[in-house]
């Protein structure tokens, strides 16, 4: 196979022909048909050549300050902001999510934001948690770990991008080198990033080799890469099998592996929320799990009711506004064919069909906008089964017969990124509220009231994360600077350390002036005495 | 086998007879001898119902206000100060560890004051890093887990006991029962601090299954357990080898574990430092090593030093003090036996002895104190053989031929718990110093300066932590309070939650008035304008 009209990688600053044995290409989602270029899937020897030179990266960055990775960050935003258009066409070409608003008006800027808030934090220094004891004489910091590997998922081609998205910025302004591996549904985009991502390598003089990309792998190779002594740490978001086999190889190693699988984001409603204002409560589910054709990772994937006259009304509102829409574009047709395996396995087990389902469109990637029911009483029955996760525009009803059942089925539900509930605006029914809240609150990374979980704020009070399955750690958040930062750091104690030889941010002297420390039990931005 | 010789364990609140179908007893050290004590190693049916009660008991302690947690652990610390003269007479019997100063003036004041910090933590709310940003609704704090597993090792028993130690303290000063596993070595002195931890439980009511303890289980057992639906997360400090099973075991489950397992601690001493203060060193250097016969987490295990007369002469002179000094006592025939191996594993792969070595005493626990050598090439040739942890009174010298050669052996290091640098007390080897310190910082928790590893003080900026296989994750310490509440924490945001609804924690109103919150990016004490 000759690699001249094969896309080229990006290792060690260069773009250089991959070695490889097999290429694939990316579907254009809109047609059902294979785009016109052709990406290498890597041998071990590309893993190899970009974990030797991440790994020289990683030793040179370490002696750049903190304000050389926030410029290269900055100057990656501005340039990303500045190749919005080829950005947004080539996204559109490869995942058909809309053009306008959602990439170029809502995905695009809050991937330059994002890379602006890491550039931020990185120079202010407060991610790293800096604690002095002075009575003790010990001082600690979190500092960079390594060589980090990102794995980007398929459905934010910009903000969650291997090498643009929020994983990405969150190792970089720890200050570590990423080695990408592009979603294989979008490698165009992909590789255009790594384009602009190197030219602002150049603009700002840092190590070239600290933004690396590869397209796919070998699932073998990908496993031997997140062992790898040269690595430090992985960021994985996509699917749960692939994900707990990389855990599994990262882990037998040593490695820290960040993970964000699957989730069905359950959204319970009391029969008085419904009774407030149903319709309502029907136009805003609709458009919170229709949005990006229901492919977020946030989407509420299972409504949970109690039986009344209310929650028949919704689930009426519901299915009539399902069937209004048009089903949107789906990303691949492998989206739309494991949603529609999710929904065949839902109804095998028991689940009914309020709308949608059947097979998945022929002329482009869709799939029936899905209304799924099924009862607290079925789903008790299989939890684990009623659990499947159907990405895409599908959800499933649960309708309990009463709240003491509702609570029997939150028990059982597994970890889950998201969860809501939705109640009377006054408090007319604050038990059932504390009666759902105590048992849905431990199985969730984020509550959320009256709100649907989609959107996710890059604040710094945001957890994406949640208990095992939704991620691997439930202390952690892929989303929200600077917390998100610290699952790329090594914590180091400096005991005893000569102040002259103490990282800056240690310090007598605050570095910035502004940085928060934790200095004998107090939070202060001040010099110490 | 009856019951009434075989001591019960500690199960919901009731000291119950054990299922088991085996025993064992601990020895005495100083007499290699078997202590007369029985106790059960017990079945899986005792593990199911401490399991049963403790997932009972987290739901209990969710309700509980934090004051009601830290009151619990105050008046543990108390019961234990008033305790101190039985357990000091059980630990000595069951460890061979000095009554005094060790036991009763240094490892209770520091247990006790240990779980008094936990408890301060608890009340202050700081360590749950309460997070709120007021424009976009959303806000976060750590909250408590779910039961925690906590495996006590075999050389502190009071400090990192499994129902006494930081370990216990952090899980539940973060709102989370513990099942104790008692270490094998010192099961009575465990029995004795879990009966007054009880009586602590029933003085403050809190849930009488807040703490448990089973002294020993079937490996398989341990791996089950750690991996059981009900727990939460696993506290483990021990040897390398089990600790591997069992975070296999967790983690395959997607449960977290928090070890400690091997470190040898390195510590790196320049000629102009051997020039200038040699014997002050050796002096210093001996000290820390036979301190405990060498038996701590962070005793110096390997001495790094560069080919010179004053290197020679410090080998000399801490030869000499070697000799000089009897060998302490060992913990347990275990421990003589594993230090014997790895001394003879040294000798076998090209370690000279300088002293000591030989076979382990017959009428008490104790090994000759032990100086073993190798090049800095012979190191190089075989990196993994020559950091084989010799547990104990022994340290191995590695002498390279210079700098150049001195990093290149730190390069090979394993991740350490802590690492430690000598240099004249001028700048004559500052860059020596920047050599050795740039190698040597990413493979360890703590780095130190002209001071020993040995001691562990509880402050907040101490990591008693490092990269793996110091550990399990390079970002948490398992000492110092508050940082280390987090490992048995979930983060949990909280997106447009109705106030009322809010944690205490949480709320415009600051609880106590003096909670550090992170607010729109300031710490602050203050409330919510």
């Amino acid at each position: 196979m000759t690699s001249s009209t094969i896309q080229p990688v990006l290792i060690a600053g260069q773009w250089r022909s991959s070695d490889h044995d097999k290429t694939f290409q990316a579907t254009d989602p809109n047609k059902n048909e294979l785009l016109d270029q052709t990406f290498p899937i890597s041998n071990w020897s590309d893993c190899d050549a970009a974990l030797d030179a991440a790994a020289a990266a990683a030793i040179e960055l370490r002696k750049l300050p903190s304000a050389k990775i926030a410029e290269f960050l900055n100057a990656y935003a501005d340039r990303i902001d500045a190749a919005k258009e080829s950005l947004v066409e080539a996204a559109f070409a490869e995942t058909g999510l809309a053009k306008s608003p959602r990439l170029a008006d809502v995905e695009l800027p809050r991937t330059s934001n994002q890379l602006r808030a890491a550039a931020a934090a990185c120079q202010s220094g407060d991610w790293a948690m800096a604690t002095i004891d002075t009575k003790a004489g010990i001082r600690s910091c979190f500092e960079s770990l390594g060589p980090v590997c990102v794995f980007g998922p398929n459905n934010f081609p910009f903000a969650f991008g291997s090498v643009s998205g929020g994983d990405f910025a969150a190792a970089i302004a720890a200050g570590n080198p990423v080695i990408g591996k592009a979603n294989s549904s979008h490698p165009e985009t992909t590789r255009l990033f790594a384009e602009i991502a190197l030219e602002a390598l150049k603009q700002t003089g840092l190590p070239l080799a600290t933004v690396q990309l590869i397209y796919r792998s070998s699932h073998a190779d990908g496993e031997r890469l997140v062992a790898d002594p040269r690595l430090s740490a992985t960021g994985y978001t996509g699917s749960r099998s692939a994900g707990l086999k990389l855990k599994a190889a990262a882990e037998t190693a040593g490695k820290q592996i960040y993970l964000e699988l699957s989730s069905v984001n359950p959204v319970a409603i009391t029969p008085a929320a419904l009774k407030e204002r149903g319709d309502a409560l029907a136009e805003e589910f609709v458009g919170s799990v229709l949005m990006g054709s229901g492919q977020f990772c946030t989407n509420p994937g299972m409504i949970l009711l109690i039986d009344c006259d209310e929650s028949e009304d919704f689930i009426d509102a519901v299915k009539e506004r399902f069937e209004a829409a048009g089903s949107g574009t789906l990303l691949s047709p492998a989206v739309a064919n494991s949603l529609s395996a999710s929904v065949k396995k839902l109804c095998g087990i028991g689940a009914t069909l309020v709308t949608g389902g059947g097979d998945p469109a022929a002329d482009r990637c869709a799939y029936a906008n899905t209304l799924l029911r099924a009862d607290g009483a079925d789903f008790l029955k299989d939890p684990e089964g009623y659990q499947t996760e159907a990405f895409g525009n599908a959800t499933l009803l649960v309708v309990a017969d009463d709240l003491d059942e509702l609570t029997q089925v939150i028990r059982q539900l597994e970890g889950n990124l998201t969860g809501s509930i939705y109640t009377e605006s006054g408090d007319a029914d604050e038990d059932a509220y504390q009666a759902i809240e105590f048992e849905l609150k431990p199985k969730v990374g984020r509550l959320l009231n009256d709100k649907m979980p989609t959107g996710v704020a890059v604040s710094p009070a945001m957890n994406h994360g949640g208990p095992y399955p939704a991620t691997g750690h439930p202390g952690f958040t892929a989303v929200g600077v600077p917390a998100s930062l610290v699952r790329f750091a090594k914590l180091t104690s400096f005991d005893n350390i000569r102040g002259n030889r103490l990282p800056e941010l240690l310090r007598d002297k605050n570095p910035t002036g502004k940085t928060w420390r934790l200095v004998d039990g107090d939070w202060t931005q001040a010099d110490l005495a």
